[in-house]
């Protein structure tokens, strides 16, 4: 495999290229402010070089993330849409709320840009496992600054690791969803191949992976959305660290999206 | 983790939840009608409940889905269209005869649905690592079969494995690509969550996940582009055998796209 380009020196992975994706079983209902990444070292130990993938979900829950229905006034236009497509108008208003701009309204369907940036449904406000009827999990005010909290804590603990803070999206064009990254810590969401050649010399027309999200996807596939596992430890990644890494760079500038 | 709904007994994975990702390493470059999966099986020793994940590329060169530029004579439409943009007009031709429809035509970028019914840029024409600069690949003419076909030879040589062909397709909104499943056999792509219920009893709002794209884009971490590693085993993954299993149902219906 060709060197990556950069000024650090990568993590040391396995040496035979092998991936091991580990749940991380037995956490505990996470509750507000929390040690997350205690906990989760606690169930899984550590080690230099692990990327450490974290549902949404339960990064808003420490972080009390979480909205009481109880003291949401619907604006009409909330109301309006919800009492149309028989949803609850509170929800709406929390969802609108979370929302920069709307993308598209149809089929009962609100696609947003959330004030973040990432375009995903109902601006990931998350009705289920909030623990209650009365309360919705909204998306962390700011993932990257999570991701680099958790990373932080981990440095405590011994361990040199990169943390990903991954949620479930819907995306056009194909059915089913799947785990993207929406923060990030310790290493770039990108892998570039600008200028790089394959075995033919020909330079690569596939310029950038986006390796965040293909280890949220990866991450998914042992946590699985029913089972209360909302963490899994992906050994084996060899990472470049990078302190200024961020999810911003992901988001498309919207004058180059064709499809906003 | 809830028992998947169906008839068929899941496939044996490593019982503790950990999933391991192979790269298949020392693959010979692939050259039309040659023994694919028999060539991964001498790499990587397979065993029954692998999914072995295939780069279309290496199953289009295998199946010979390659077409030589020399015999391609571009309408007025592609040649205008090259011309602008400063592309190969004979390329453009192929990637307008591998489409259905164009999805958007904008800053020199052709979104296409193929002829199979993914949204994708330039239909997934491919002109790098064709072993020649007169050449391109496209995608295979039925991945379903592809991997149907695949899957059939494991068996032959002893291993009952699920297979998926994948690529690496760019989306809206988010920078950086991502490898998703083309073509599968063997197991269902979608993983429903339709009527289960969290352990707070709330009925999931995540209906289906696209596994075979998160499982695609695990095994991109392995085999990398630049590499020549165009196959990786995922090993540990429970699924149910589905002997119809198909790509058809990931395609959303053209009538419920916001997108298209």
């Amino acid at each position: 495999m060709l060197a990556d380009s950069g000024t650090v020196r990568p993590m040391a992975n396995g040496g035979d290229g092998t991936i091991t994706l580990l749940p991380v079983v037995g956490l505990p209902e996470i509750e507000r402010g929390v040690d997350l990444m205690g906990l989760i070292a606690q169930c899984q130990p550590l080690r230099d070089g692990d990327i450490v993938v974290v549902t949404s979900k339960v990064v808003s829950k420490c972080e009390g993330a979480v909205v009481e229905l109880a003291g949401v006034e619907p604006s009409s236009f909330a109301s309006a849409w919800a009492q149309h497509w028989g949803k609850d108008a509170r929800v709406t208003e929390v969802v609108l709320h979370q929302a920069a701009r709307i993308v598209r309204q149809a089929h009962g369907v609100l696609i947003t840009e959330t004030h973040h940036g990432f375009v995903c449904a109902n601006s990931g406000v998350d009705q289920s496992s909030s623990g209650a009827d009365d309360r919705v999990v909204v998306l962390p005010d700011d993932p990257d600054a999570s991701a680099q909290s958790l990373r932080a804590r981990a440095g405590e603990l011994g361990a040199d690791v990169a943390v990903i803070v991954s949620d479930t999206f819907g995306r056009p064009w194909r059915n089913g969803q799947t785990d993207v990254a929406i923060g990030i810590a310790g290493m770039s969401p990108m892998q570039s191949y600008i200028g790089r050649v394959d075995p033919h010399g020909h330079e690569f027309r596939v310029q950038e992976l986006c390796v965040a999200d293909e280890l949220a996807s990866a991450a998914e596939l042992v946590k699985g959305n029913t089972s209360r596992i909302p963490a899994a430890v992906v050994r084996g990644r060899t990472w470049e660290r990078d302190d200024t890494a961020s999810m911003r760079g992901v988001i498309r500038d919207a004058s180059l999206d064709l499809f906003r």
